[in-house]
């Protein structure tokens, strides 16, 4: 069995590590926080004191990290993972980062003659801790190939994508859809409750035609028509509103130095953003729809024309 | 059985009186055009002189029609459906107009004594031919079931949605729905290609994650990834770009009047708009999918760093 | 002199009526707030006890109405100002509202015998004060000049722009775009001080080059860079943001039934939706900078990355 | 008299050097185009045989190029212009790039004894010629004041906006600013000439009113209503409408790395490429008219409903 060094034993990391551990895979693993470190060190993750002992003693290094940034600052470096890794060693990255930094530093890793894969995955911590991630993975398959068990051990439906950077670039992709089918998802449920219409009705009308998505079908935005999604819950838990708009800026960011079309893209962000910023940026991304409707008004019974007056 | 006038013999008629007439309905139709009429003879309809005609003759008068004026002509006026139909008759429009317009005329029928449903379809030809349309109906309880039987001849799922005019507002919502979706999915379509990702497995990622929608399911817009599709045939047959414009500014009009939050619907409007003037107003919607990305370009195996350079 | 019956004694009609009546021409007024005729008829304007009352004694009818429903209700039916006018009168429309209103009422009023123009000012109540409002005219260039004197006793800039419904056209593309452009500036300006621009160093650069428009020149948005404005008064006074969305809605809904593009006006509409859902409804439309940018921090001296965290 | 280095002799070099040989500097200068070497050396310009010969000659270095990546290679490398450069010497760039390159190779300037400010400038090739540019500039005032004489051989007006980056973020604010209030200017007058106003007429009126900008007032979009403006001339000269998309896209990943409300900016940005994608690419950024307005069925004198059918 491979030794895997993990490094960020956050809401993610932690759950990861247990189930990595739970497969049999002997884990080191390094948090900055020493909350985090006890955590796992209970689940059977051995405490390294940094981020170099951890990476230096395994062959596989698993980062899962908030930022760009963080990871950019993990892997280079005099101290970084690839200077303190070893020869031959597998980096793999599961944070949600623009593909363009990961480019960049895998091809420092193979220049430092280490292989590096990106794994961004989704499904949050629910899935997180089942074990039945999806994993986008991009690099060369004979890497990906290796640290499948790894990822068999996480996740449920594992994809190669492509070269270094396909794993980012499918995430990206995918959450800016999820933006926009969100926020379009909305606006059409405003629209009809605002005229009058059941949003269970036409919820059931749409999902049955060609309107229907994620967002009607498993992740009902408006309260009450829907169990065991945030929105039963006051939007509690999920995906948070501004670690949606995080990974939306990434892929405007990316379009826009694509050249693509970007436009229903871009507004879909700034539409998350204007919700961030009136206060919502901890709430679960479907809270979105607090900026089409009014929902106290509704749950009063107020007659309501619509929520911008 | 009742007797069933219907007025509009084109594309969508001709099929839907089919049904009617193998359910063992007595039909009478009329349409301006002397080839609709010879066709819809041919498959049983009686054929009338004038809509009055037909009106007047029947239990049941069903309108399918290409606009809100068209509807608003055949119903009002001196020789107009109301005046013409029996007292007590039921009236039905299945065309796609704007519940204002309905709403409007269910009024004026209900004044003179008339019983007024609206029922708008989803599906398509392909639907209608088949008989599994989808009904979005408005309107009062004992009409609807009053119109069931008829409903049924032609239809798979009926819905019944509310009060007069809720019909036709549940198929905007669901169409404007639709078109941000499409929009969306071209993007994160294009964002994915230009980045070197292939489409078929971009695809497969975000349709098993919070990025699926109708038009990675059933509808996919990349030419070569699914059979019986319009993108399978040169975006021939299927729904128009200018059909689904014309449903898109119906539901601007009414999100307009209504005072919701439209942005993301407004921004698709106008870029199937665009598309439209671009050449494109005859092929089937999901050709939005050139604004985003040059197929030719794609397919001919040309580095492309995005449709728009 | 001919004498003028004014309908809608308000914020504008009340200072116009003051013009008027100080140029000489004999005016009766009505309004159903007692209050405002109290104050009209201290300023010369002769008490009316209806609206009927009051166009059934004048050579020329002027209303000042807040919406379009308002002006068709005071136009049509048996008590309306078209019944009630004399035989050949000029009427004459300064509310804001849609020219297809317009169209349709001055239509009504030519079939009766009358004469019908829309005339709808720019200004504001400080330009009704001074009587130096610009005034948009549509109709026939005779109806015009008949008009003339009364719109030079209120106004300053008379422009003729067309026949019937021109007048309220023209109006609604300078708001639509008046709120597009101070809408443009304020992201400009938050893009700039977010990197560390002074916004009056900034301004000044933008208003010698392309940026250059009303907003920077006339109406700064930015509190303290200049005076007279409200943005040097908290937001108090000028055009409310309520007002600004009427008529960009009203624009809005007029380019969408004309089938030609909007998409910025939409987005602009959408903006000023959101900022007066966000509280600022009676605050002067340049207050959407609050949208763009966190005033409060900036003034505090605060570091921002821009509003939008 | 200071000895300049101009690296990039093109279209804006060229002029640009021929003002600062006139005032009496000695001006060395290099170009990878031998025509355009010839060029300058024509009128007067010594000729370098290398970028780095030419900036290890003179006491000030100015680079004018087309893309941040080209300035970036210019200014760092073993034979780059740091490198190459005197001690002390001041390096600045008046190309349109991105101000976080400007920041980067800025402190690479200081790290090595240089001093650096950037100066971008607006008023195209014809203020070139004539010497009257505006330019924005970032960087130490003791700098700025150094390059003032050079400054001022080339332009009108002068503004220093801030510490290095500045002037590339202040040309950027403009250059959003000055694309969106075209993208309204156009929409504006297309909803005016769709209903019928003259567009001379409708501009007159805005140009009075609350909708002035520069397009109105300097620049106008449409033909026939302005002289010496690119209208005039089949959108030949002025400012390609692809150079005005590429510094969009420079303001628009600004935008989004500084998190602050974009979404006219990014709408107007989408707009402009589409327009280039079709094929407008080449002609003056007032060419987005036809984005809005078909032109020919204008000038034919068909009646349109508006471009978008």
């Amino acid at each position: 069995m491979k030794t895997v060094a993990f490094l960020g034993l956050g809401n993610m990391g932690q759950p990861m590590t247990r189930n990595l551990v739970q497969a049999g895979f002997p884990v080191i693993g390094f948090d900055p926080s020493s909350v985090a470190q006890d955590a796992a060190e209970k689940q059977g993750v051995k405490r390294a004191t940094s981020a170099a002992e951890a990476a230096s003693s395994a062959d596989v290094v698993i980062t899962m990290l908030p930022t760009g940034d963080n990871v950019r600052d993990a892997y280079l470096g005099a101290s970084g993972v690839i200077a303190a890794s070893r020869k031959g060693a597998l980096l793999m990255d599961s944070s949600t980062i623009s593909s363009t930094v990961t480019v960049e530093i895998a091809a420092a890793a193979r220049a430092a003659g280490r292989r590096m894969i990106d794994a961004p995955v989704s499904g949050g911590t629910p899935r997180a801790h089942s074990g039945t991630l999806t994993f986008m993975v991009g690099g060369e398959a004979t890497d990906v190939e290796h640290a499948r068990p790894l990822l068999e051990a996480m996740g449920q439906r594992i994809y190669h994508v492509g070269a270094s950077g396909a794993g980012h670039t499918a995430k990206l992709c995918n959450n800016i859809l999820s933006g926009i089918c969100m926020a379009g998802t909305v606006e059409a449920l405003a629209l009809g409750v605002a005229n009058g219409l059941d949003p269970a009705i036409l919820s059931d009308v749409m999902r049955n035609s060609s309107g229907n998505n994620y967002a009607l079908e498993r992740y009902h935005p408006f309260p009450g028509l829907m169990e065991n999604v945030p929105s039963a819950n006051g939007f509690a838990g999920g995906f948070r509103s501004d670690f949606q708009l995080k990974d939306m800026r990434l892929a405007k960011e990316l379009a826009n130095s694509s050249k693509v079309l970007a436009a229903m893209g871009n507004l879909a962000t700034e539409l998350f953003a204007i919700h961030c910023q009136n206060g919502h940026a901890g709430e679960d991304y479907s809270s979105i729809i607090k900026l089409a409707l009014d929902l106290d008004s509704y749950f009063e019974g107020r007659t309501t024309e619509g929520a911008t007056k």
